[in-house]
């Protein structure tokens, strides 16, 4: 085994090529009803792809305590079917016509099939969760999914005002890193780690899931549609305040502060521009502020890995937080 | 205790009264969430009412069998948790305005928060059903709201055209009588049931929801808003065919055929009048077909029973399926 670092998405697939092969197959099985309807829209959920990141953090946390069964395989679909259910739900309520460059699930198929699309996916990852016969796995996917839930009604009651910082950090926890810890305690749960251990690699999911998401909507503000593949700064037209916005929010001057909020109450940019906006954080600083802050938690989430003994799969999980960072899209 | 058969509906009400009213607690207790939103919505749907008839066939077939725990009181709420978030999504999904006689939540709250407190509520009755810690109340209720779902879906699809008899079966089956066959299969699980009791309870239940919903169906065409607390002929409304409605579909005149048709092609009386629609079903003998076909099924789940051993328990259960096809509303 090399002990030198593992520097490219490349190495931590080939790592876990075979297993993210099973569990594409293992989704795609799981998508299956005998109702047409749900087949379909699943299928297309699934085909429409995503990175896989929630089941590759299981797969390492997993194999880096020692794991080698096939419940990694199963749980791994489990967590990528959950975050495909909540993602269709979002889309409904986000009223969103894109999703990962493709039309959303919600314009191709109505509102109504698409909410029992999302249901019938909770249930059928609960369903495979069930057969593994383990009740701290359905506790933690219960609470994980309780918690995503009313993280996405949160949002709802806050959209069109300001947040504090605190505020914001609680909503992409609920959002994003909730799932991300759990997905590394599942796999903890599977290697039979200690309590410490679940509780030290769970925040090393947390503070992944924290810079994860907060690039994500740095990248919401900056990059251009195409490489997001859906509208840019859909965030501020949705009405949500995020990082670097509530951080110009506190620093920025009266003016400042005032068209961000007129951006944020109209849920568009009818009275202030896009470019207003961008040249408001970039005079606060706001935009790098963001960043620091998610690298802190990449610098935080590879800390929490000092527990954990050598391996290919401890270089990947080491790796993880330097790509999640540095990606564009 | 007394032998002589039950009634009235007090006399069942008397024999679960404080059962009944500790279950309205715990329901009430398991709909409050940190996030006001979902308490907010799940408070209006609890207290929206309904019968209780599921809570109260769990709780009579459990006591039935001799149980005394309070287990029942706490599947008894999860019962009825999952029936509410049936009904929130599906008023979404039908774009219905009134439920119980009162504006339905989406009306109210609008659609995107109604999906959420429906995953909501689910995923709390799972939680509250996991501390159960028994795999076989998770897989029944897993099994039911999936099949639930799935029977929704189902309906969307075939809604706007003639289904078959068997297919309109399927369907009910599906909307309600399921979810009454899993609350007498709880209530087995907790009085320790052998398979066969156990089986034919089941069947007991699931009679019992197929003859409820056949007359709620005949209602629907027959009874009068003020009585229903929701439009007359609200199936037809929505392109849905009922029993009656399929049974005129098979067995009238050309012209006759068309005319319903019309009514669930265009989902409204704009080309056919509700009272063409009735003369026709009077015509055909369809809606005393329909009742005709709700009688056998509550018969048979009388019969379902005999393996029972008598208790003023059974004597209730001999008597809800009267209730069930006498009722107006």
């Amino acid at each position: 085994m090399s002990t030198a670092a593992i520097t490219t998405a490349k190495e931590v697939f080939d790592l876990l090529r075979d297993d993210l092969v099973a569990i594409e197959r293992e989704f795609e099985r799981l998508s299956t009803s005998d109702v047409d309807s749900i087949t379909e829209i699943a299928g297309y959920l699934r085909e429409g792809g995503g990175k896989r990141i929630r089941p590759a953090l299981l797969l390492l946390a997993a194999k880096a305590l020692g794991y080698t069964g096939n419940s990694s395989i199963r749980l791994g679909a489990v967590v990528e079917m959950v975050h495909t259910a909540t993602l269709v739900h979002d889309d409904i309520i986000d009223l969103a016509d894109i999703r990962r460059g493709r039309p959303s699930a919600n314009t191709q198929w109505g509102n109504s099939k698409c909410v029992l699309a999302g249901d019938w996916m909770y249930m059928q990852a609960f369903r495979v969760a069930l057969e593994e016969r383990n009740f701290r796995v359905l506790d933690l996917l219960i609470n994980l999914t309780q918690q995503m839930v009313e993280g996405e009604m949160l949002q709802m009651e806050r959209l069109g005002r300001a947040v504090t910082e605190q505020e914001y950090y609680e909503l992409i926890y609920r959002k994003t890193a909730c799932l991300f810890r759990v997905s590394m305690q599942l796999g903890c749960v599977l290697g039979r780690a200690s309590q410490q251990m679940e509780e030290l690699l769970g925040d090393y999911g947390r503070n992944l899931g924290l810079a994860f998401q907060i690039v994500d909507d740095v990248l919401d503000l900056t990059a251009s549609d195409e490489i997001l593949g859906k509208p840019t700064a859909s965030d501020l037209r949705e009405g949500k305040a995020t990082l670097a916005v509530v951080h110009s929010l506190q620093h920025g001057t009266v003016e400042e502060r005032a068209d961000i909020l007129a951006v944020i109450e109209d849920q568009s940019f009818t009275r202030v521009s896009h470019e207003r906006i961008l040249a408001i954080l970039q005079r606060n600083g706001s935009l790098d502020y963001a960043m620091q802050v998610a690298y802190g938690h990449a610098e935080a989430a590879r800390k929490n890995l000092s527990i954990l003994p050598d391996s290919e799969f401890k270089r990947a999980l080491l790796w993880v937080p330097d790509f999640v960072v540095a990606r564009e899209k």
